[in-house]
């Protein structure tokens, strides 16, 4: 057995999204040092999770708390060293995550806040579920800069549930970030099903919150990895 | 939470093509089932194995035992009620594995030749590792279907190591299929990791061992489901 940490995931929110993390931490590790056997990978657990739907708002609270902790003691009893969860809206629950246990828990949002703090912008675009905003999600790690939400939002939402459905309006989409948010010089993609439209798209005023995360599961498995 | 039977998957061998079945299934609940809340997907475990090579022969068999059987464990005590593992060459390992759960195992060689037996062919390329020809994991099953591996077998090894570094070689192996495997009307594509490469690929001679077994853990999920 290798020496990376033992990667834990919660995921399944939506459960695309999270194949495409696991597929990114498989790239980066195969890019990045090398890996090509079995063996030269992390271990790792993915718990597909399915919670009731938090997209617009948090109905069924109590009931994702419970499945949230029973899903964390079970990566904890597996050995599990770092969790993370490939979900944004996920990020109202980090608090209550954090309060199950001492492993550290990777935050989606925390993480490409950190990114988006390297460039330093006065604004940004989040294109997120209205849970995500609402709940000022983003906004907790920012300070002073600005959190906008696009005018009609509800079509980020409607792109959303076609990708949840497996239908992946990737041109419409990339024709809105080309012509309606044409004045952003900094665009977050602040849900993970919006990643899956952006995954081979090439534009510098994107942050993508799938890649933040997935980048920052590798570095923490590696550079914190068990001897060191 | 729904009534899919709860999913286990032993899989990172290699992670790449995990991730793949991870999707498929994801796929098929989508269009098979209408689903697209979280809520709608079966709970699913995902274990990505590090474990020692196992495509040219089997080299630390008792290590890999004592992995799996910890794996197998594991899903059990999750509540998992059905699993899978999407690699062929693990499939020296399933009487073993059968041996140390009650838990239904759902075999990748023994759903492809299912599949293969529909056709009720006299022979059948066998695209694979070494381990899976040389250990007749498909021959188990096949009765007098005659198991052929490529003449030059090795360039097949290559392009599935490829493969597992992240490099694609995708025309190569198309470009094989169609020119040095023309003659052949049944080519089992007996490993997880050229599965990748004819992801989209139409071909009707192919009879893809993920697809098959992706199929197969849906209906499993599906069919059984706990109330029937």
């Amino acid at each position: 057995m290798n020496n990376y940490k033992k990667i834990g995931i919660i995921g399944g929110m939506g459960p695309e999204s999270t194949a495409l993390l696991y597929q990114q931490v498989v790239r980066s590790f195969q890019d990045g040092f090398g890996a090509y056997k079995d063996q030269d990978f992390p271990e790792m657990l993915i718990h597909n999770l399915p919670i009731p739907d938090i997209t617009v708002d948090i109905k069924h609270e109590e009931d994702v708390r419970k499945m949230l902790s029973r899903s964390v003691h079970f990566l904890e009893q597996s050995g599990s060293e770092l969790i993370a969860f490939p979900c944004n809206s996920l990020n109202y629950f980090v608090d209550y995550l954090s309060s199950q246990t001492d492993i550290p828990l990777v935050s989606i949002v925390e993480e490409t806040c950190n990114t988006i703090r390297q460039r330093n912008p006065s604004e940004i675009l989040l294109l997120s579920t209205p849970t995500t905003f609402e709940k000022g999600l983003y906004q907790r790690y920012l300070g002073d800069t600005r959190v906008i939400r696009p005018q009609d939002y509800t079509k980020i939402l409607d792109i959303i549930i076609q990708t949840l459905k497996g239908e992946h309006p990737s041109e419409e989409f990339s024709e809105m970030l080309e012509k309606e948010y044409s004045s952003y010089d900094n665009i977050v993609i602040g849900c993970t099903d919006l990643s899956i439209l952006v995954q081979n798209y090439q534009d510098e005023r994107l942050i993508d919150s799938l890649t933040c995360l997935s980048q920052s599961i590798v570095q923490n498995s590696v550079l914190e990895s068990k001897d060191k």
